[in-house]
């Protein structure tokens, strides 16, 4: 089975665990519409990529930490989307689930799915229940307080913010979480996973940032403009275009250096540099186009 | 320790993972207020009556379960009492945490608190793997859909609820969570935990249907007459305030015949027929009073 086809199995076994019979047919229906079809599922890409550089690590527990942590992401879009926030009408070039569902099954989607991914970890503790500890951890910092993503959105509450923290909690952790939780998953749990994590994700973020200034709202699926808009700290608005394009340059290269050594270091370096590829004619498209 | 004051250490320990140096002052500030001062504690004190019932259980599990689940509590009431939903400005005696911090932290607030129950069992994961495990499965089937409490809240945007799904699910799974947690928590995992903590569940919420039908706002701290207002199902509505008193009272004495054998059986029913004094008290007061 190719990546993306293991990945979308392995949402679609956790989403059989909440919406089967018995579940408020609303519910289960805005679930599965904020998780398929999908984005570019490029964490839990990144985790199974980092799984599979060790060998044959044990299947569940890389399903279990790849489909927790997509899980979790795609929570938090349906926060973030929801009208106190962003009020953003679309996402993934379809309305966003408050916009199709209504807020209050929107407010209830998030929080199922947050669950949903400690569902999920639940049944490979049942069997694994050490490496599944390890998880459990990496999975459930990245995503509350102090320095998860639910913090990092939680900046944006606040008078000021440095950039670089806010970047962190509200996207850096959860690349890290993605490359820990691959690592640990094949019993190799160790911090340099997290900081090539780390690395990725200040990519991403750029990327992001670059696209939300001079993207396609048509290509990218979801209104652009939101940083301005927002008054949100960006990369962009702290560097300019060309900065910010040098930038997530540095970062590709940052990237690849910082793949630790295992079995399959040469492969994962390969997957990361063509990532980089499509991340920077995106962002160098945008570019042209502004 | 008196089990008060051990279920406020509990939560203020928990508390610390998520409130120190780095947090959003917002989140953090909205994180205590949603949690500090209590409520009754229902849930935390029959999880820990339950464990202490088996003698001299780990005590750090015992402090991670009922931590856990309070903390869910507490974050359901956060999302319910939001705009979308209840409405609700006033909860226990202050204003809800919409209303004080306005609807963006009290999202972020709700969705924190929920990630901080699962940060707490990491803690514990670590050094308990295995009963962690089963507090972990317990936990987040309780809270997450098909049957948990998210869905029960989820049920109220469908468009006809049978009266015994909706209250299982918003109610009596949490207070099953509790019962089955404890005894887990001491080793002694059991199903007929569980029915002696939904036995139980049941006879709070007819308690709080009554309250909310003839209750004084100012004697429980929030809005009356939310069910007729939100067109909810209720006990009251559904039997009429004389069929509900009944219903509670077989309801009591379900649970005090529902307590398995166990070291502190004797001690255990009578704690559960003085809390149910407490109850009866309350709701034939609200009786007399309409």
């Amino acid at each position: 089975m190719d990546a993306n086809a293991r990945i979308e199995a392995a949402l679609e076994a956790a989403m059989g665990l909440a919406t089967g019979p018995g579940s408020p047919q609303g519910l289960a229906d805005a679930m599965r519409y904020a998780v398929f079809p999908g984005g570019h599922r490029i964490r839990p890409r990144l985790c199974l990529a980092v799984a599979s550089a060790h060998g044959t690590p044990n299947a569940q527990l890389v399903d279990t930490a790849l489909a927790s942590l997509e899980l979790l992401h795609c929570a938090s879009l349906v926060h973030d989307d929801m009208p106190c926030f962003d009020d953003a009408p679309m996402r993934r070039g379809k309305p966003s689930v408050h916009a199709a569902f209504g807020e209050p099954l929107a407010l209830m989607c998030g929080d199922a799915l947050i669950v949903l991914a400690f569902q999920v970890l639940a049944r490979s503790a049942a069997v694994a229940p050490v490496r599944s500890a390890q998880l459990l951890a990496i999975v459930s910092d990245a995503v509350g307080a102090p320095n998860g993503i639910v913090a990092g959105q939680a900046w944006e509450c606040e008078p000021s913010v440095p950039l670089e923290d806010y970047q962190r909690a509200k996207t850096g952790v959860l690349f890290r979480a993605a490359s820990l939780a691959g690592a640990a998953a094949a019993g190799a749990h160790n911090e340099a996973w997290g900081v090539l994590g780390e690395v990725i994700g200040s990519a991403y973020q750029i990327a992001d940032d670059l696209m939300d200034c001079v993207g396609d709202p048509e290509l990218i699926g979801k209104p652009v403009g939101q940083d301005d808009r927002l008054d949100r700290p960006s990369a962009v608005r702290e560097l300019g275009i060309k900065g910010a394009s040098r930038r997530l340059r540095e970062n590709i290269d940052a990237a690849v250096a910082a793949v630790p050594d295992c079995p399959g270091k040469a492969g994962l370096r390969r997957m990361i540099g063509k990532e980089a590829e499509r991340l920077l004619s995106s962002a160098l498209s945008a570019r042209r186009a502004a």
